[in-house]
């Protein structure tokens, strides 16, 4: 079992590294609230006596030797940096609790045949530099170090920019480490396991996602003296597209969702209609063919908004990222512990996107999940319980002990 | 007869001030080419022998002395400041027209009976500042001179502040110079005088004004886990009401118009359910009784987007400017130069708001149009000819002369 008080108490020390007035926390990824509390995290890990190393896209990796240094390192972890206004579990609790179960190793004089590996990802959560899961990406090939080196941020500052300035551009190359599988703890984001009771989500599969850039030219002209019949308002257009995402997320649901999360009205002025907008696109869905459809049914809805409304609307696919189904072998390892454990679990598809997904490409990946409040993240006010942090991080030990051999 | 190559020069000399890539203006009210345009006005003023004050809220008066000086002078004028991205004509033509009057009636060597003065009034556009027409506002009382130094911009700075910083805080109270009565030289800024192909625009009346400040309070949460059903979503609440808005103005058209000109997210990341959003939005019609139920309908249409989404709206009404009918005896004094000038001509509305709607509520008011490009204002490609703005200015002169006496 593992130390339940201390990785509370890991959580919110680092909670204060961004904290927000609301109880959340704003931690973007390469700020300097994320210098921060990656030097803790360094420092933690250094005293855990693990062997850190930090990537050329500032990933920072934490090695607990094995009996066996010959077998591939078991990968758990996730990440630190936080959405705007994120909260104090999203991420978090994966890697510090990652941290926890090295901590309860060493305590307990516990070796492990295979090495173990804990590692806090750059950029999970894409608002600051797109796409999301962006170092876990490079690290499984699908973007190249320097592609992902020169992506920029709304001020125009780049990844290695960004990483310098904070000095985390690590010495070693992406991939330098090769990890034998990874296993993610993280908190649902979503409101299945309160709703139905249940402690620990085992999850099998995760969703799909299609990430777009989007420009609408209209045309600015004089609220009091144009004409209804005469504009061509880019908010107008933008009003129609954001609706007609939510009809088509609604019709192919309930496996699948839309979002529009950015708008920006170029130079907006209360007595000017519209003309130039800036905004960006989420769809998602667990189920390939469903993707397929939200994009064709989305660009032929935008294509019929713009030429009725005689508004140019240009769409980028930025990103898109096939759904994920986990490895069995894992999926049953998770599902095994919590039933040791003697936690009540059910199988369950996650929404958000996570590293452990993108890892899952290359090697063997799962995850567990545990519930949080009203299934609400990506807000200040995202709660977990003590008790279900602490489930997750003992199923997620449980499992790493079962893989790595003990 | 002006001099219709002087007043065109005027134009494009000024028209550097603030100039933009696309050949418009950028000159926000009380902005560093505001300065720069009111210093360029002042010294053309004092070398055309004019008496120049500027008031407290900043406003510009050039007096020409009359024969008589126990009557009260004939105020002509406009504004100099511009939209965000604005145009050459808007306000300018009727401030640089007004100049050209002066400049030719010393040139001939009139002398007229009552005196004249030319005015540039400060923030006409309302776009840094609200309201729009802040400073005839205060002149004819509707606001105190106080409350409108009070008003902050989006940075927080005050209308007070924004003047001291440009040295535009005049020694004159507001309302020192008392006018006898006001004509506004103005581009239509809609489309009617060119598609009619008519010269001058008489205009008659002027649509009333209803400004709203708004604010959406949704919820955020996940893009990804958070299930259709369950949002409270900002950005399709404010998609609805934008709908909605275009909707009803149609339904009270032709006579009405409705704009969300402004719209911000707060704190924006592609991957989060927008939960905050504040607006603006901008509604007018000619009719008393139409601008009363275009904000019934307005705002039963919110409350119900409102409720069923389960999101908080709120709206203030910030501003509500009555419709304006111009004074009957100055309407045919106008209508008068032009059919002796020989100039085609026809009645008409104005949809944007003057200062001389301001004024019109305590003194005889009237207003001449000239045709615009396309009909488009508040835009860098607003245009206008030159014979056209000529042709306004001879008017202006002419309606001059007929109430100042000669
Ligand atoms: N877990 C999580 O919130 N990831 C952020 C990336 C996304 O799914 O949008
Ligand atoms: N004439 C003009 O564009 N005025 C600005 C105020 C408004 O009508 O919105």
């Amino acid at each position: 079992q593992i130390d339940s008080a201390r990785l509370w108490g890991s959580i919110h020390e680092t909670a204060q590294f961004g904290a927000t007035s609301k109880g959340g926390v704003r931690r973007l990824t390469l700020s300097r609230e994320d210098k921060q509390v990656r030097d803790w995290f360094r420092k933690a890990c250094e005293d855990a006596g693990l062997e850190v190393h930090t990537d050329a896209l500032g990933s920072q990796f934490g090695l607990r030797k094995g009996r066996d240094m010959s077998k591939l390192p078991v990968g758990i972890g996730s990440h630190l940096d936080t959405q705007p206004t994120g909260g104090k579990y999203d991420g978090i609790l994966g890697t510090l609790g990652a941290l926890e179960v090295i901590r309860t190793l060493n305590d307990a004089g516990i070796e492990t045949e295979a090495p173990i590996c804990i590692v806090n990802w750059t950029n999970e959560e894409g608002s600051r530099f797109a796409p999301a899961m962006m170092a876990s990406a490079a690290y499984v090939g699908d973007f190249t170090t320097d592609d992902i080196l020169s992506r920029k941020d709304i001020d125009g500052t780049t990844v290695g920019q960004a990483l310098d300035s904070i000095g985390y551009r690590g010495d070693k190359p992406v991939g330098f480490l090769k990890l034998g599988c990874f296993v993610e703890l993280h908190i649902e984001q979503g409101p299945i396991l309160e709703a139905e009771g249940k402690t620990i989500g085992v999850v099998d599969s995760g969703q799909g996602v299609l990430w777009y850039d989007g420009k609408i030219s209209g045309f600015e002209s004089h609220a009091g003296s144009t004409p209804m019949p005469l504009r061509r308002d880019a908010l107008a257009t933008l009003s129609e597209i954001v609706l007609a995402m939510e009809a088509i997320a609604k019709k192919h649901g309930p496996n699948a969702v839309g979002t529009i999360g950015e708008a920006v009205i170029a130079k907006p002025s209360r007595n000017v209609i519209p003309g130039e907008i800036a905004f960006t696109m989420d769809c998602r869905s667990a189920d390939g063919a469903i993707m397929d459809a939200l994009d064709r049914d989305l660009r032929a809805a935008i294509a019929e908004i713009a030429a009725r409304r005689k508004v140019e609307v240009k769409i980028d696919l930025v990103w898109r990222k096939a759904p994920t189904h986990f490895d069995p072998k894992l999926i049953a390892a998770v599902e095994n512990a919590a039933k040791t454990l003697g936690y009540s679990s059910r199988r369950i598809t996650s929404g958000a996107g996570h590293d452990a997904c993108n890892l899952n490409t290359i090697m063997p990946a799962a995850m567990v999940f545990v519930p949080c409040k009203d299934g609400v993240s990506h807000n200040e006010l995202e709660d977990a319980t003590q008790p279900d942090c602490a489930a997750g991080t003992n199923v997620l030990m449980h499992t790493v002990l079962a893989v790595a051999g003990v």
